[in-house]
């Protein structure tokens, strides 16, 4: 059986990660030749990006002077893109993911189908319990969903760059396909079944490089920075294992661990925006600086601190609170000092 | 009862963690005010070290530019320090510690005198087995030792930055000394009872910081450097687990283990000696370089990799034994690539 292969999402890393799919299954006998890339049209200069990125092998907005090779397909109908699919890879910003899945919930989708998120993010319920993105889409769409998330740069990766990623799934079938369509020499997958862990980390490290910014911006040496970033480390595991089963702390050491935190300190976006904000920038400011790409981490401080509310739990993860203040209450950028865990 | 403290060791670190001790211990009722360190003497322009310590209130070898507290003094009669100590805080390049260890050992040390190793480095034996520095002192010598590690670099501790250490030992009584003389705003002491993973991430974790160096002299993107340290990390903690008992998986997190990692691969010494290696220099110009201070990392991969080749293990250790084979061996700086895990 050849596997129909579609990407939700044409952003940064959506369109990094279909280029690295595409260049993957190309001759292999378990694909289809033609990897599908949902767009989400934009009028660029006058002209439709699915229709550019089809005619010059190029996303020249989101992942400029990137050749993308000839059996990725830009399409801008997601019915057809869905029926025909075997594999489901979702990668947008997760401000999207509920209007995205609730429109693929009215489409007839094939009945091995199943998916992958590598969507970082999680969604709250009514009930005020934390749905992670992938049981989200499970739920809504009634299929099977792995993560894969990791240490990943998307331009490195669109680069070709040697990169590692970590696939978590609980099918061992499903984890063959994703094996064979994600990992190569260039991208090196490991494989766990902690979903939980891979997920959440992946997720909560943006409020840990949002700290890790801060100190960045308030130049302070890296004693401290590290200090932040080891605080905010520990915060994440006592979060996933005070909420959720299953949870494996070996996970915390695979690249959608630490390696994924000290990249994202080092050089993602929501860090970016930590040292912005020292200098009094806001969110919608910052992600127009940084080319209209979504922030993660501020949304998700959000969430975080309104489930820890919920709970009544703030007081435990003060490094979580603390910049979930300082992105939307009016604590200054250096209390975050205070989250350097001290027994006096 | 008044504790008398003496610091072995005057180096970068040696003097750094004085000042924070001196500090620390003045005016507590648990404590003799004065703080010895030893030195061994030098002549700087025609005059003694020492003495330009105890007149300057500077070491303007190691640590230049710091003002010393004048309860710290620099003594170097070693005999006359230990046979009144109380507590012996072990500094010194690991090159050192068995000359003066043995010397130590002919003194008639207090009966309760106990000690605390900031030693990053290990030992091996005629049997080759390793011996833990902490496990050396305590039996060349008969007394207790603990073992303080953290993400902390020298020049930053001296100047008062907020930094985290981890300390590690057995003795409940003892530790609360130590926590007495090290924990305070500016340097935040968490508490373990795992002397050895503590002590051996210390140590081991110089290899890694090497191989992180040599990424960022080749210039690396940062999806691939951070691969590298965590193959590292997870190899320190392999090591650990296989060769020594007690290990707790824990320990990993504290600030000795993943922050110390982070910091030393971002501007340790060992790490600036990987970038070097790159442009061909050897062991002694970057010392020379570094204003004679000694590198840890590469002894220690050389004493990891006799180990590991007496053990028959080198196959499971391949990042330890390609550090070793890239200082030592003919093997070019970029094999490093061929240390991240890949599953083909």
């Amino acid at each position: 059986m050849k596997h129909t292969i579609t990407v939700i999402g044409s952003g940064n890393w959506g369109t990094a990660i279909s280029k690295l799919i595409a260049e993957n299954i190309k001759d292999k006998p378990d694909f289809e030749d033609q990897l599908n890339m949902y767009t989400h049209e934009e009028i660029i200069d006058g002209k439709k990006l699915s229709h550019i990125i089809n005619t010059e092998n190029e996303n020249i907005k989101y992942l400029p002077k990137i050749k993308l090779p000839k059996n990725l397909k830009s399409i801008t109908d997601l019915k057809l893109c869905i029926e025909n699919s075997d594999v489901i890879v979702f990668v947008l910003p997760h401000q999207f993911i509920e209007k995205t899945v609730h429109a693929i919930s009215t489409f007839a989708l094939k009945k091995d189908c199943f998916a992958v998120s590598l969507i970082k993010g999680i969604t709250i319920d009514n009930n005020n319990q934390i749905i992670l993105i992938s049981e989200y889409i499970k739920r809504e769409l009634n299929i099977d969903c792995g993560v894969l998330m990791g240490a990943n740069i998307a331009s490195q990766v669109a680069e070709g760059c040697i990169s590692e990623g970590t696939l978590a799934c609980s099918n061992d079938r499903q984890m063959r396909v994703f094996m064979n369509m994600f990992n190569c020499y260039t991208y090196r997958v490991s494989y766990v079944t902690d979903i939980v862990s891979v997920e959440l980390c992946g997720t909560l490290k943006n409020i840990v490089s949002i700290a890790y910014g801060i100190a960045c911006g308030l130049n302070y040496p890296s004693n401290t920075k590290v200090a932040i970033l080891r605080n905010g480390f520990k915060e994440i595991i006592n979060f996933c294992q005070m909420f959720f089963e299953g949870v494996r702390i070996e996970t915390f050491f695979e690249s959608s661990g630490i390696a994924d935190l000290f990249v994202s300190a080092l050089s993602g976006r929501n860090s970016k925006y930590g040292e912005m904000l020292v200098e009094g920038m806001d969110i919608s400011s910052v992600e127009k600086k940084i080319n209209d790409q979504k922030l993660q981490g501020p949304s998700t401080a959000k969430d975080i601190f309104a489930f820890l509310e919920f709970k009544g739990k703030t007081c435990e993860f003060p490094f979580f609170t603390m910049v979930y203040r300082i992105c939307y209450g009016n604590e200054p950028c250096d209390s975050i000092l205070e989250v350097i865990s001290f027994k006096s």
